[in-house]
Order: C-alpha cells, then structure tokens, then sequence
C-alpha cells in the first residue's frame, strides 16, 4: 500500500518542472511565484512563468515559502472539544475572517485534555504556527510558550480566566458573570439564590468563576450551588424539590440550561418569576423565544476583526514584552423571567 | 520591525544544535527523533539525544518529517463559516478526536466563499495536507481535487448534498429530510403545508432541497414555501397572516427556527398543533424544551471513529477509485407540536 502512495507523491510537480517547461531558471520561478522578482523578471516571462505554474498545477509549499518569508502565515487557535454556543461560533468565524484579510491562514487546531502542557506545544509547534491563540483551555503552559517562541511562533496568545506568564493575555472574567446576574437577583430582593452548576466536567472554568462572582455580589444573602445534568430528567428532579429549598431566584449558569429548567418549572406548576426568578448567561436568541422571556447575563467578545489587526501587530513586533487585554464586558438583559 | 523578527526566529534550535550538544552526528539525531533507528543506535545514545532535544527545545519540523514519512499527517476539514448547530460541532469534535488516535493531526479550516474553487484548493495544498475533506461547501471543484492529488494529498472527500467527481462522496441527502416532514404531516392529514425558508443565503443549500423533498412527499399537497427572517419580527409578522393563508401544518426548517415560530404563534394566539401543526428538523435538545413539546426530523450522522476509520484507510489506499457513501439516515420524533 505504502508504494502505491509514494507514486502519487512523486507525480507532484516541483519547481524545477515548472522552470523547465517556461525555459527559465529555478530562481526565476521563485522569483516571480513569491512576488519577490522587483525589477529583476520582464512581464513576459512572468506570465510564462505563471502559465506553465498554472498548467502543471504547481502550488508553491507554505513551509517551503517561511524559509523565504520567514514565517507560514499559518495562525493556529487551539481550542478544547467542547460544544461552543453559538457565541464562540460566531467569535471564531469572525477572527478568521479578519485574519485572512491580513493575509494570514487561520485554523482551528482541537484539543482533548489527554496531553501535558510540553507535548501539546510541541504537537502545535510541529505546524510552524506564525501565531497561537489557545481558548479557554489549560493546556498552555509557560513551557509550552517558550517551545514555541523557540520554534519561531511570533505571537502567542491566550484567551482564558487567568494571564500564562510569557503569553499576552486576553482575561476572560467569567465571575463578573455570576457577579451581574448575582446584583441583579439581589436588587430585586432576593436573599436565598441558587446556583446551577452544570455536571458536565468540561464546564467548571465556567461554573466555578460564576458560582464565585455570585457569591460576591450577593454577600450576605444565601447563596446555594445545585449540581444539575444537561438532561430533562435532572431538571424535572430540581422542579420536585425547588420548594422544599427555600431559594426564590437563580441563576442557571447558562441560557441553555436556564431553558430546560424553565420548562421543568412549568410542567411541575413553579410560576416564573413569582415561585422561581430566573437568570440565564450568553443572552442567546433563545433567551427571546422562551416564554416567559429569559432575563440573561450579556457578554461582548471582542471584534473578531479588531483582534486579528491585535494579532496582526503582535506577529509584526515578536518583541513586543506580553500585554493583557480585558475582554468580555457583563451586562444584564432584563426581560420577565426575573 | 522585520529585523526584529528575524532575530527570534534564527535563535529556534536545530537538528545540528542537537547534534553538537549530544556529541553525535546529525543523522543520529534524525533516526532518534523520527524513531527509525532501528537497530543501529545504542539506548544510551538515543536518551542522550533525547536528552539535548529536550534540553534545547527542539521541535521537528512536520513538514521536513513529511519528506521523510511521504506526508504530514495533516487532515484539513474545511467547512464554510457559518454557524453550525450543535450537531455538525459534536461531529467534528468526535471525527477529530478519532483522526487523532491515527496519529493525524485535524484541523478545521473556515472557507468565506469568495475564492473560485482553483484558488481555495492551492491555499488547501499550500499546506500540504495528507487528506481534506470538506463539509457542505461548493468550495471543492474537479479541478481543485486534480490540484490537491497533484500536490501529494491522498484522499479527498466531500461531504455534500452532491458528489465531486475524482473525490470520495459522503453524500448528505438534504431532501429526504423534507421528505420525512412531508409524508408525516401528509399522514396526519395535513392538505396545505407551509414550509419555512429561511432568507439567510448561506442556508439555501440546506433549505431548497428540503423544500423539493416535503413537495415530492406532500404530493397533490398544497405546499406553500414562506421567507423567513431569524427574527423575532419577522416570525410575529408571519404568525399575523397565518390564518389568512389558509395552511394547516408548518415544516419549520430547523429546530430553532421552530421555536422562534411557535413563541410568536402563542402570543398570536395561534394553537399548537391545532391551528398550525408543527415540525422542526435536527432534533436538539431545544425540541425537548419547548411547550408543547416540537416534533423534529432526527438526522443521524455517522459517527466521527467510523468516519476516520474510512479516511485513514483511503489515506492508506490513495490509489482507491472514488467511493460514495450516503449518510444522514432521516427519521420522525414525533412530539406534541404537530
């Protein structure tokens, strides 16, 4: 098996075939493929040079042009296998966007948590990343940094709930999360809070930060976590037992999760919000079509475009000592749920 | 700021660093790091080896290693940059996850639409990638797959509602979802059928065969499409004429478009399902949340080890002939909606 595939890898045409067949020499080709000729190649080979490319169908190898450029252009955001909302989706979509306006080829590299800090650098390393963004993840560490600074990454970023010394840092705040919908059940009288605190284990750099920010902003009142599942039976169970708490808000920990508990609520005869107000996070387009309507914790994300002219700069000057940049601004939507 | 760069990227060590550093050759080094020693170096050797790597920070380079292995193990999935639902996410984390027990490396890369189908596939092969396969795109072309062979990728497949010619096929047969919409309404007696077509272009690809498969299911059916807005205006707009168009059931497109109905139909005072009966499609969780609870197409997609099963052994057998698979098996859960 292994031969037969060496026989298609040999059929790729290299430069030299392409140097061949337009009657100029290697150093033309690269030249002109690489827009690096100046005055030095007339447009008359040029475009031979560019018709021959064409008709053999040479594609010029990225890693091969860093040697020249001295980078791959290749901007690698590494993100855990979790489901991201449609928040993150549309945060992800937009920095490529704005990346490849810059020039630069954005992928999104997944991880799954099995690797220590030095091998999952090193697997990102491999790919000559000229950028890293890591989301939400613990799996930069100030080693890997420096494996990758070493490799000849210019800009290594992190977007998560604490800075990773030697990376800049974009600080997501997720207790200021817990913390707005926290002042906003507190300022509607509430003294007996629950917080939903989702099962899944992928959640916890979420739900503890918010669990913390709620107890902050509710000093003094009580503040009671609830493990809940992602499942109708687990809500249905919190519905059993929601009297017998005494808690007369919470916060669901997200607008999803606020969603199946709503509608446990409902079947068990828990009016919202007279029996139970409720708080989501994400301010999803769900939020609005709940009914009653889902008061929700707001998140801004940066401009997709505004951080990749941020990354642009930071690959510019590799020198440039790490920065940190506060993202992700709290605000509550208040609807009727609470 | 060039020259700046320049300086960080000439300090990355290099196999001869290691070399230097263990007191061997540097063919040494490339056995030892590349685990094709065999027999001929000592154990003692190769931890030293292992040792000064380490000690140095160095990171073999994946696509000097392909020169070597005849590949970079690199699997591109590209996939146009719009917002997947939870879905197609689980999917790709799960196909992901099972590349990389193959030892590949996965990577998603976002396509915007606004490259012929020639250039698109010279920035995939740029990046030398052992297979891409590519996700509801129209990005991939017959001549994009002759690019990409050319250049030394080994399977190409695409994941679309038609085949490629000279790329695998796992084709995703749009229509039978709105087929298994069709023939469930037409059973419960439903003589006049509207179906939703959401007016975001990006969908279309997704909404116009559906619509093809509730008419070949629905025939002699009134079937009426209805343009819709991801909006809540827009859904209160058609809630407002629904009694004047004189439709009984409602295919909603998806499971979120539904639920932005069904809110605007409760505060018309629009019954469910007895003055509109409704269906969604994908099954999410949101279907299970909402009151009454939203009948769905389910679509089953294969699951991401079988999937990376398939292209590692077509990476294996690149000489393969293409091979079709239909997949997304469409069958009715049948709630309260409809």
């Amino acid at each position: 098996m292994w031969s037969a595939m060496s026989e298609t890898t040999s059929t790729a045409p290299t430069s030299a075939d392409v140097a061949r067949l337009a009657g100029v020499s290697r150093a033309t080709v690269s030249y002109v493929l690489n827009d690096t000729a100046g005055g030095r190649v007339s447009e008359k080979t040029r475009l031979r040079v560019r018709a021959a490319a064409d008709q053999l169908g040479y594609v010029p190898h990225a890693a091969a042009r860093s040697l020249r450029a001295g980078h791959t252009g290749l901007v690698l955001m590494a993100a855990p296998e979790i489901t991201f909302g449609p928040l993150f989706n549309e945060f992800f979509a937009e920095l490529r966007a704005g990346l490849r306006d810059h020039g630069y080829t954005a992928v999104l590299y997944g991880t799954r948590g099995d690797l220590s800090g030095r091998e999952i650098a090193r697997a990102w390393a491999e790919l000559r990343p000229t950028a890293v963004i890591t989301g939400v993840t613990d799996d930069l560490t100030p080693e890997g940094v420096e494996i990758l600074r070493r490799s000849g990454t210019r800009a290594v970023l992190s977007l998560a709930e604490r800075p990773v010394p030697g990376a800049h840092s974009l600080l997501l705040d997720q207790s200021a999360v817990g913390a707005t919908a926290g002042e906003h059940l507190v300022a509607r009288g509430h003294r007996a809070i629950g917080v939903v605190m989702p099962t899944d284990a992928t959640l916890r750099r979420f739900s503890e930060p918010r669990l913390a920010g709620v107890r902050q902003a509710a000093a003094g009142a009580r503040v009671e976590p609830l493990a809940l599942d992602y499942t109708e039976s687990s809500a249905a169970e919190l519905a059993a037992r929601w009297r017998s708490l005494g808690l007369t808000g919470l916060f669901c920990y997200n607008d999803e999760y606020a969603a199946l508990i709503q509608a446990a609520f409902q079947d068990a005869g828990i009016a919202v919000p007279t029996d139970a107000a409720l708080v989501g996070a994400d301010d999803l387009m769900l939020a609005r079509v709940l009914r009653p309507r889902l008061t929700s914790v707001h998140v801004s994300l940066p401009e997709g475009i505004a951080l990749a002219d941020l990354i642009d700069r930071l690959i510019r000057e590799p020198d440039t000592p790490p920065e940190t940049y506060r993202i992700g601004d709290a605000t509550i939507t208040v609807r009727d749920s609470s």
